[in-house]
């Protein structure tokens, strides 16, 4: 029994932010063409703040134009709506990103459905969600498509495996195995409801832990020589006892990766296997939508 | 080993344009509101002209208002764009199907775009695709939906069961899965680059085929007691031979009948099974898009 290839979806992460900046370089010198993102924050939820801080920072090391309009927690849904439509409008920006969650006085499903599809950025919009399942260019959800461009590089062609997806969310599960039968994987949707779960496991080639339940999948479930792709980040108490009863926590995923990395053939550790790439794929689609407006194809290597 | 129930679609699709009828007596009585269809033929196709005649003929049975629009062969796409848009601002049709296959000179794709998608009774325009994945009322495309509604008929819950879904087209096999799933099932799908097919297809509690290949799936892929819905319609050499060598034909499904009966617990024959659904459903979704344009629910009965 050999360990598991543990994937660094920091690295591969790095190395991505390194090519789409290349590509945002050669935009700017071959057309004259600055991929913009706006990302809209509403109010002042520290996690928001963090993530979107880092949205702008990781934007404008790619060379993008970076703008982030940080409203207060009591703007009206109109308002904001006003917003949306002005940067649906402003052909400096390619890509919108509204952070969510967003106050309890906006309509998260009427905001995400007032942007541009072309500039959905997230990936979350009805008429992206329908181009994906039809098979029509649109722009992917990025932690989905951040687990295509890792199981890529690990496996090379996907064709006629078998892949498991575990958990049916629409900005993760579903999306996930829309891609997986594009790359012409056998794919099965797994959740809740699932009867003998730890067998259905067993059967993947490929599985994709997306259930946000700490380290539900364990060693015995995962087939000897699987790809596992863990999107799980869940916040669990301290492993020292002490540290725990004063509250500290680590993070884990959806998977039992001591036991998995033992019995897979490679596993993407958490954090620093997914994680990472959100934001890099949040970068890609906004190169991809950049290059969609003018016409321009996205350079081959960033093509997943 | 029993002998599997024959799934009578046909029956089942009678009585359920019964109850269509009856719901359109009710809304026009209650609501004044009486459901319009508008089916656009362009050109000679036999096959297509009997289509639209069965579906004009069975529309008026089920008390609707029906519309036929046929247009030469040599009409343009503008021509056909600018009927699409008379229909969508039409407020006595609440469905509007356009007949497939259409001239070269004219792209599907565009002219399916064109629908109103509240107005798409096929389910086949791209914001309906969506609302399917992501779990939005919208309309379904008419075959998978029958499926859906003969699978309850016979399984009642589906939560839990292994649907295999074989075939992945846009019209059937995705909108398929994505029903299930929705219906709680654990789905996989499978397609001509599924490694194994027949040990996959035995995993089924419910097998859906729906590749387009005369009896490819046989008695031997199939789990003793499994349903069996056969979306196939393949037209092959009759059985005896004088009468194949003059031509003659038969119409068998996607799975060997024959050998499927004596280990399935149920399953839809081929003619007499999906089939009749399909136009069944046509009335359900122009029913349901009348409905939900005047904010009304359409009888319970009546929702799969």
């Amino acid at each position: 029994m050999t360990e598991a290839r543990i994937i660094d979806g920091k690295a591969f992460a790095a190395d991505l932010r390194g090519r789409i900046g290349a590509a945002v370089e050669h935009l700017r010198t071959a057309y004259a063409l600055v991929p913009g993102l706006a990302v809209v924050l509403v109010g002042e939820n520290p996690a928001s703040q963090l993530y979107v801080k880092n949205k702008g920072e990781q934007t404008r090391e790619a060379g993008m134009h970076s703008v982030t309009h940080r409203l207060p927690a009591d703007t009206t849904q109109e308002q904001l709506l006003r917003l949306i439509g002005q940067l649906n409008a402003d052909p400096s920006i390619h890509g919108i990103l509204v952070q969510l969650p967003l106050p309890p006085q906006i309509d998260p499903a009427a905001v995400l459905a007032a942007i541009d599809p072309d500039k959905d950025v997230d990936g979350f919009h009805v008429v992206n969600a329908g181009r994906l399942a039809v098979g029509l260019p649109g722009l992917v959800p990025c932690t989905p498509l951040g687990c295509l461009m890792l199981l890529k590089d690990v496996v090379g062609d996907l064709r006629g495996l078998h892949a498991v997806v575990v958990g049916r969310s629409n900005i993760v599960g579903k999306p996930m195995a829309n891609l997986l039968l594009q790359a012409n994987a056998t794919v099965t949707v797994a959740h809740s409801h699932t009867v003998d779960l730890p067998e259905v496991c067993r059967g993947a080639d490929i599985l994709i832990a997306a259930v946000g339940r700490p380290e539900m999948i364990r060693g015995s479930w995962i087939k000897e020589g699987a790809i596992v792709i863990d999107v799980g980040i869940n916040r669990v108490p301290a492993r020292d006892p002490a540290a725990a009863a004063a509250g500290k926590t680590r993070v884990v995923g959806d998977v039992a990766f001591e036991e998995a990395k033992g019995i897979a053939g490679a596993i993407t550790p958490v954090p620093g296997g997914v994680g990472p790439m959100t934001i890099a794929c949040l970068l890609l689609n906004t190169l991809t939508a950049a290059c969609r407006s003018k016409g321009i194809s996205p350079p081959d290597d960033l093509t997943p």
